[in-house]
């Protein structure tokens, strides 16, 4: 993986954060939740693999159902790769599009729950649709068909699992749901697709590494001290991620972005909003969407743009292909020179328009560099809400929209119904 | 259709907005793109109706080459209901995503090539792969499985299928690629997919006959008021939408807002950069992801909540479903009871936090009520154009990294290249 910088951060500018922020760098990496990481990272993915190994052996496709953190990084990871088995995400209760999921499931799949508190509501209400079906086609040996991620230490889900005799993985109470995809919670569906999670994890650890050494030489922090010094005056992050296999990486970054920095309580106590409004991008779909506005609009946004080298060159525009005369500037053009060279109109739009912008370039192999950027991205959000002084891994923001939900579907009386000042229908 | 509005927009704020600007209205509704629009809609779909009609008579699936504007919409319209054909559409030209996409196309299959210049680069060479398949699938008999949508007076995409005898459809001149939905670039797609498209069009000639009206009563007219109420403060439009089956509404959003209104250049020739990031988020999954931030981060957003009303009550959490006890208090319930409490605790954070919130309930037969309300996107666009004072039917941002593109694809010296200014390995 390289990580280039234009002038995201300028060198003076460079040294004069890192001087002052120096202890700020030392402590995330002594933080709770960056040493559980790299914990995980290093005891390596043998039980998830063995038991990824055996559903294989019986099932053609495994229902994740779990939402949020829970799910994105299982999506991305069996989506990045060529799959032996597929992958089946209910991460939604929209009843229709649950009905739609449902057909079409066949007899041959397995089902893994996946809720850290074992509480998600909408997780108990998926699984509690599917248990009694697997347990028509399975009878009392359903426990095969099932397997459980959930918090290590206790929770409803996790005596549940334990008293029916269902293999049931852990994740570390000291990271969130979605920091978790080096857990059983990212690794065990996308072993059961077939993705090479001990390359993931051997990425993830060759960046980890990164933090033993000098400031200079850590990606992350680099990365997030250009993020702050744009931060007052730059409230969109821009991922623009040039390869259709990572398209998913777009939602898994903008639920860590937003979600860990998104905040009205500082670490101080105080409170004063703040945050960073995370955007996806597809190249070059998006060059027909977004870049527009990228670059005639206004000057609110960094970008970060993600790349794969050596795509394949194995398709090539025919010769004589038959159609209009004025598209044979193409003929005999592999399909990866146009590709490169839309990224390059992109690159060069934006720096003739001086956006911020970094670029990531995965050259090597696929599993490992993946595992190293998602361990980049992960290190390099804890930094910038250190950096701005906010919990990056906490999310209380929701709590009341989730107690006015619970309270509505139980029928409790509501303390705050919602009233709409003016209607026009059509 | 019905559309709410909390305090987006006050009463006299409201007033006055429409003596100052009732000119402009009266301009949008009489400029040729508006008017070219409600041609369209007023024509009906009968020949395109025919042409897929007869394409689903013989093709179980239909390839659709185009990207943008070129694809969006049918998108959204074939995923949006129960099909009974199916669509893949190639808007990438990521060779390792298009080889993907190439597998597994079978036999049964035609071709729709959509471009409106007939020239776009991506249409061009993903087309040139395809044709000499068609040909060794169909022999001299292959135009029967090619149907062709582009500029309806002249371009060599049309040249050529009049040459070849391919079934051509027109975009009138007017109309860009992202106001198209209602011309045959969405109508053709999305009338193979089995999609009712005279009632798509009905629900636009409803929301349409709202321009005949007064302000008062013109939903678009009113919220585009409230979008330039709000416009300064907050850089960021999000359309948070409730239901899994309009998931694709989003991107086809993001396109039309971002590249209508993110300009430099002025009505009145002058340069000074606008545009709103339209950001897209789907309900319930985004509860778990982006409203952390909406809750607690900046107050920098306007929000369009869309969501259909009386979803499918088939789907019950079962009794005794043997999950943990902890879950019982779902029992019985149905998954739109939890789906509509979850949204109404997404409503309720919001307005708790005084967030600018417009609400669209999508509630009578889903194509009528999905024209009118892309209609609705559309009129608002515009509206806040003009008021904005850009061009809200162009794009010329991205003409710079085409030139760029191009040159690099056939070899021409580049007058810019991209250097960086610093590399991290890792």
């Amino acid at each position: 993986m390289r990580i280039l910088f234009d002038h995201y951060l300028g060198v003076a500018e460079q040294r004069r954060l890192m001087e002052a922020f120096e202890r700020r760098r030392a402590a995330v990496i002594e933080s709770p939740t960056v040493v559980a990481l790299r914990s995980v990272v290093n005891g390596g993915a043998g039980s998830v693999e063995e038991a990824a190994q055996r559903l294989r052996r019986r099932f053609r496709k495994m229902v994740l159902v779990g939402i949020g953190g829970s799910a994105l990084s299982a999506r991305l990871l069996s989506e990045a790769f060529e799959r032996q088995r597929s992958l089946s995400v209910l991460d939604n209760v929209d009843p229709e599009w649950v009905s739609a999921q449902l057909k079409g499931l066949g007899r041959s799949f397995c089902l893994c729950v996946v809720t850290k508190s074992g509480r998600t509501a909408e997780t108990a209400a998926l699984t509690s649709l599917l248990l009694p079906r697997l347990r028509r086609l399975h009878g009392s040996d359903y426990q095969k068909a099932v397997v459980v991620v959930t918090g290590s230490e206790s929770g409803p889900l996790r005596e549940w699992a334990q008293k029916e005799g269902i293999t049931c993985f852990g994740i570390p109470p000291d990271i969130p749901g979605r920091y978790s995809v080096f857990t059983p919670v990212g690794l065990l569906p996308a072993a059961f697709c077939g993705v090479g999670v001990s390359g993931l994890l051997e990425g993830a650890r060759r960046l980890f590494e990164k933090l033993n050494g000098s400031a200079e030489d850590d990606p992350a922090w680099v990365a997030a001290l250009g993020d702050y010094a744009h931060w007052r005056k730059r409230p969109i992050c821009v991922l623009f991620v040039y390869s259709g296999m990572l398209a998913r990486l777009r939602d898994w970054f903008v639920q860590l972005w937003a979600e860990s920095l998104g905040k009205r309580q500082r670490l101080n106590g105080t409170l004063s909003p703040t945050g960073q409004t995370p955007l996806g991008a597809l190249g070059v779909t998006d060059q027909h969407s977004l870049l527009q506005l990228f670059a005639e609009g206004p000057d609110d946004k960094t970008y970060t743009l993600v790349v794969k080298e050596g795509a394949t060159k194995a398709l090539k525009v025919p010769e004589n292909a038959g159609g209009p005369s004025q598209w044979r500037y193409l003929e005999g053009k592999r399909l990866s020179d146009l590709f490169y060279a839309e990224l390059f109109g992109t690159e060069a739009t934006l720096i003739r328009e001086k956006r911020p912008l970094l670029k990531i370039v995965l050259e090597g192999g696929m599993e490992e560099e993946l595992g190293a950027l998602l361990a980049f991205f992960m290190m390099r959000t804890a930094y910038v809400a250190s950096l701005i002084e906010v919990n990056a891994f906490n999310q209380p923001g929701v709590e009341y929209g989730k107690r006015l939900s619970r309270a509505m579907l139980v029928g409790e009386e509501l303390e705050a119904p919602v009233r709409w000042c003016r209607q026009i229908r059509v």
